[in-house]
This record gives C-alpha cells, structure tokens and sequence, in this order.
C-alpha cells in the first residue's frame, strides 16, 4: 500500500459522501506469483469534471474477474496489459452522475468498464444502459453480463453439446461454471461439476441441479470423475486447467469439444511443472480423437451476439430455470482483498463488489 | 521375416502371372519405436473365389500413408487396430476380376481398403468405381483420394484461411503438405512450407509455387520461420509435431487455427521427451490466442463431403493449377522397407506401391 492509501472504510465513506475524492485502487507493481496487497495502491484523487460530449459516472457495482490477473502481467501477447500506476481495469455499473452527452441523462444505469474506482469520465462510446426492469442492476455484470455471455457462448458455440452427452463443468460453483451446466442441463446432457469444497458440490448437485460434482481437492479425484462419466465426456468446460484437466483428459471421447475459458489453476504459476513434456501427448490425443480445442474472449469473439444470450437467458431467468449465486462484498476498499481470495477459490458465488450503495446513497 | 516370406522378387512375380497364390503382407508383431521388417510377415495363400454378390479383385495400386503406423499399434481408442497375424491395412485400386455382383462388371477400375494383397474379395459395399476418365488410377488414392480429401478439408474447414494471412504448412513435399500449399495458394495466402531436404524445400518454392520453404533440419529452423512469417502464422497445418512445433508455437497469431492431420515426429515414440511439463503452456496459449487446434480424421469427419472435393480439386487439376508428384515403387513385395522409409521421410511426394501392372498385365 502507498502512503496515500487508506484501509479505513469508514474514513473513505466519509470522503465520498462529501463527493470531494475519487479512490481508486492502481497497479503499484506487477506480480510474481500470486498477487498480493502490496502489488495494488489504494489512492485517492480529484472527482474529475465532464467536458462537453462526456458524462460523469459513479460506480455502484465492480466485477472481479480471474480475466483481471493476466492484465496485471505484461507477457507478450495477451490483451492489452495495465500499466504501472494505472487504475485496475474491470467491469462496473455506474449511476450517470451528470452529463454534457445527450444519450444519457443524469440517474441513467449503465455497463461501463472504468475499473476500480468510484467515479470516472466516460464518452459514452462504450456504454451499456440498463434497461429499467433490470431489478438487480449487479445481474448485468453476471448471469445477464460477461460471465453469462461467456457460459452461454462457450458453451453452445464452440462446446455443441448434444441431448444425451456428458457434459464436465470446472470451478463449477463459480460465476460461469454454475451457468454452463444449468445451460448444459436445459439441452438435456448429463452434467458433473467439479468444485473445490464439499459445499460447493452440495450446491451444485443440490441447488443447480448437476447430475453429480467433485471436489477436486479429493485425492481420488481421477477414478471418482470416471465413475460419473461411465460413457466418457464429449464436452469438457475448462475454466482451470493443471490437475483437473489430468484427470479429464483420459476420459475425453472420440470427437469431444473443449471450449477453453480459463486456466485459473495456472495464472500464479511462475515457472512450467516439471516433466515429461506432455504436450506431443495432449497434441496427439486431439488428433487421434479428433478433438477440438478452442480457447475464446468473449469479449473478442462473441460482443457481437450479446442481443441473442441476452433474450434467451432472460427468459430463462424469468423462468426460474437458471438459478445464480452472488458473493456480494461491501466496500470497494476491499478489492484487492477480494480479488486475492478470488484466485484461491474462496469466493462462493459471482464475485461482486458493492461500491456505492451503502456508501454513497 | 516369417519362414513363409519371401524377397525374390522374380519369384514372386511369376507365381503371380500364374495366377495361384495371393500374396499379403501380415502383421507379424507390433513395434516397439520404429517399425522393422520383423513386424511384417510377406505370406503367400490361395487366391480366393467370389461367392454370390461377390466380387474378386486384383490390387493395381496400393497407398502407404503415415496413418498405418498408428493402425500397427494397439494403443486404446484409436481407430481399431490390425490385429497380430491381419492383412495390413491400406487403400487401392483394384481392378475386377470376376463378378458375382450386377452393380460391377469384370475390367472395372475400383478404389477398395483391402490393404497390402494381391487379391481380395468384396461384397461390394465400400467400393468406389473410378471414373473412365481418370486416365491416371492412382491419382485415386492421391490428389484425388484420400490425400487430397485430408488437405482440401483440412485446410477449408478447419484451417479456413483467408485471403493475405499466413499458413504455414509442415511435410510441405508430402502427399497432403503439397496440396495444402497449393490449395492454400488458391484462396490468396502467402504460404511457407517445412520440409526435410534442400532438394525438397526447392521444389516447393520452384514447382509448387510456395512463398518460401524451411530445411527442418536447419538448426536455425525457430529464426528462418520468424523471418518468412513477418505477420506471424494464421493458420499451421500440422502433420509433424516435435520440433517443427515448437518452431511455430511462438509465431501463432490470435485467433489462428491449427488442423491436427498428423504428428509423424511421434509415431515411433516410446516415452515422452523430458521436462518441463509445456502441457498447461500450450493450453494458455491457446486461450489467450484465442487459437483452435482440431483434431480430424478425414475418412470419420469428411467422408460425406467427398463429391464436394471431388469436383473442385478435378477442375483445379485440368486447369494446371495443382501440380501433384507420385513416388511409385514397384512390386508389392517392397511395400514394408517404402512404409518404414516413409516414417523416416526418404519418399519424396506421394508413396505409392504399383503392384499390378507390370507384374500382372
């Protein structure tokens, strides 16, 4: 933390409620391994003033993401990392504070992606307005935002999962996992998930309705995965990588999918696992099983669709035939914090800071 | 070699003109690493005789393809395996030699997969009758068979290149590479092709028309690539593995594709190279490339598609625009030392064995 850096909520409440300071949470140094407090500054700074064409937004909602540990790095070719000093990029939902920009006027909800901080200047170019009837705004940023877009994609895009085929979910409790296989539960496959607790498989088996889940921190997590998947796996959602997909891979079937999502289990690695080198084995199990590997960013690849996901999961909401979990922390001081817990699985549910509402309103 | 075998060409020839025996090449034991003359047995039995709905035919030409190799071993779930003392499998041409079936008449030219023999029967299901025009039969089991089905899918539907990207194509003088090149040539790519000799690389660039060709046995391989791929590669056909993709691995765009046709590097593996495990590297490369690596086999996948090639590489052929080369050996009695140079790269185009017709006509 930076000397300008204050860990007292209440001290921030009372800073932002008088609407004088920003705070902010910048990189203050880029991790090796897992990152830590020290790696963010926690700053504050002058609530800054729209010029004409732009809109002043405070931030009430910031997702955190495992995308978000990749842009702390600066390894070659990966999206376009932070820069030292800059503020933690992300996913937020802002309340339009005021407005020189005719689109949107003053109490407006929209998606924007300003990061960890509670107040930014916006354009408009790359806002979302919520539509009214959005009764949870923080939804936008989950099961109706980018990780829904991503499950549901993913999943059905690049995964084609068919009626009647197994369908293996990781960090299945997660903001997409838990998606995924109730995504893949409604085109009638068999689902297993795999978890990292006892709970979270309760959860899913019990509140999402999985065929059946793991936990992956079980030491017989090979056999007591192939005992569910009788008739192998034809699409495997991979969102963690390292011993799980060991022991996924000799169950792969002939043919399978393999939407690559994320490798959580791998993003604090500093250097590769010892050997053998089995990448000429993965390589020639895709081919003498004809299996598709794709890695995506939904971003990227599928913004385009969002109008598509966005009706059917909706509907399906409304429904009630997709449940979804948040775990809300109050506080965006608790960032950092929160996103540290993130990348060790401690969160349970989609992770969401709640910035404003309690603070500022 | 089993005590039936024989070597003599001469004699084997005249006990074929005679028309008395069938001469088969069987699976005498599976190798461990590169296969031997050892694991073949080179056998003489009876010629058989067509019951009702049959037909006897007599093999004019039989294709040596890499896939064999992995058909000798009994690894789980690859395509089912020949079995110790089976006839190896393979396609050819054949020509009918008695009918008891309406839908062939003696004479007819037929593409068949009954493997490394002078005669066999069919019930004539799986058999395609060739065309009188194809005034050259064994570009059946080449350009216009299964070779070419591999690169034409391979590379469309898979690789789906576009117009100014890069497409690296590794075997560039094989039966598939040439055609890839070539065809990738078609759609506006610029096209670097890898092959094994100096003498091969310059009939890639001098008669197939590719934009360059690397020596794999160059020991600067990584940077020569680097340097004939200045916008990185968009699509790698692969049909190699080992260090040919390790050359690639760092120059793959976002977004690029990778077609799994082959890893012929690997065939002959007994273990696994040594450490570091690059498994999880090669998966986080693909998810932050967002890159597709897709394993096919073409008889499985693309089977159905085959009239669709068909007539596209037909015309390419009478218009001048693919060149296709053959490496003819004569005699069938040389099909197991060609198949165990082809694992070693010695054939140069097209490995085709011409069992009939200067022995049987």
């Amino acid at each position: 933390m930076s000397s300008e850096s204050s860990n007292n909520a209440n001290q921030a409440i009372s800073i932002s409620q008088n609407r004088q300071t920003n705070r902010q949470f910048t990189l203050a140094s880029r991790p090796v391994g897992a990152p830590t407090t020290e790696n963010f500054n926690f700053v504050t700074t002058e609530i800054p003033t729209p010029s004409k064409g732009e809109v002043l937004l405070r931030t009430l909602y910031l997702s955190l993401d495992p995308y978000m540990r990749g842009r702390m790095s600066d390894a070659k070719s990966y999206a376009e990392p932070v820069n030292i000093g800059e503020v933690m990029i992300g996913g937020v939902v802002c309340r339009v504070e005021e407005s020189l920009n005719d689109k949107y006027q003053v109490g407006d909800l929209v998606v924007a992606y300003t990061g960890w901080q509670d107040y930014a200047l916006s354009d408009g170019e790359d806002l979302l307005i919520l539509p009214k009837a959005l009764t949870t705004p923080s939804y936008a940023l989950g099961v109706l935002g980018m990780p829904g877009l991503t499950a549901y994609m993913g999943l059905l895009d690049i995964g084609q999962p068919k009626a009647g085929e197994t369908v293996v979910v990781a960090a299945a409790s997660g903001a997409v996992g838990s998606l995924v296989g109730q995504i893949a539960k409604l085109q009638g496959c068999r689902v297993i998930g795999i978890a990292g607790s006892e709970e979270k498989c309760n959860y899913v088996t019990e509140t999402l309705g999985f065929d059946a889940c793991v936990n992956h921190k079980d030491e017989n997590l090979a056999q007591i995965l192939a005992q569910y998947c009788p008739n192998g796996i034809d699409v495997y959602f991979e969102n963690v990588g390292g011993a799980v997909f060991d022991a996924v891979m000799p169950l792969l079937n002939a043919s399978a999918r393999v939407p690559l999502c994320g490798m959580i289990s791998q993003y604090n690695a500093t250097e590769l696992p010892s050997g053998p080198d089995r990448i000429g084995q993965l390589m020639g199990l895709l081919l003498v099983k004809r299996i598709k590997m794709q890695g995506f960013i939904v971003f990227d690849d599928y913004g385009h669709r969002y109008d598509e996901f966005s009706q059917a999961m909706g509907q399906w909401l409304a429904e009630g035939k997709i449940k979804y979990r948040e775990d809300k922390i109050v506080g965006l001081e608790q960032a950092a914090s929160a996103f540290i817990g993130l990348l060790k699985g401690e969160n349970f549910g989609k992770l969401v800071i709640e910035v404003g509402p309690k603070e500022l309103t």
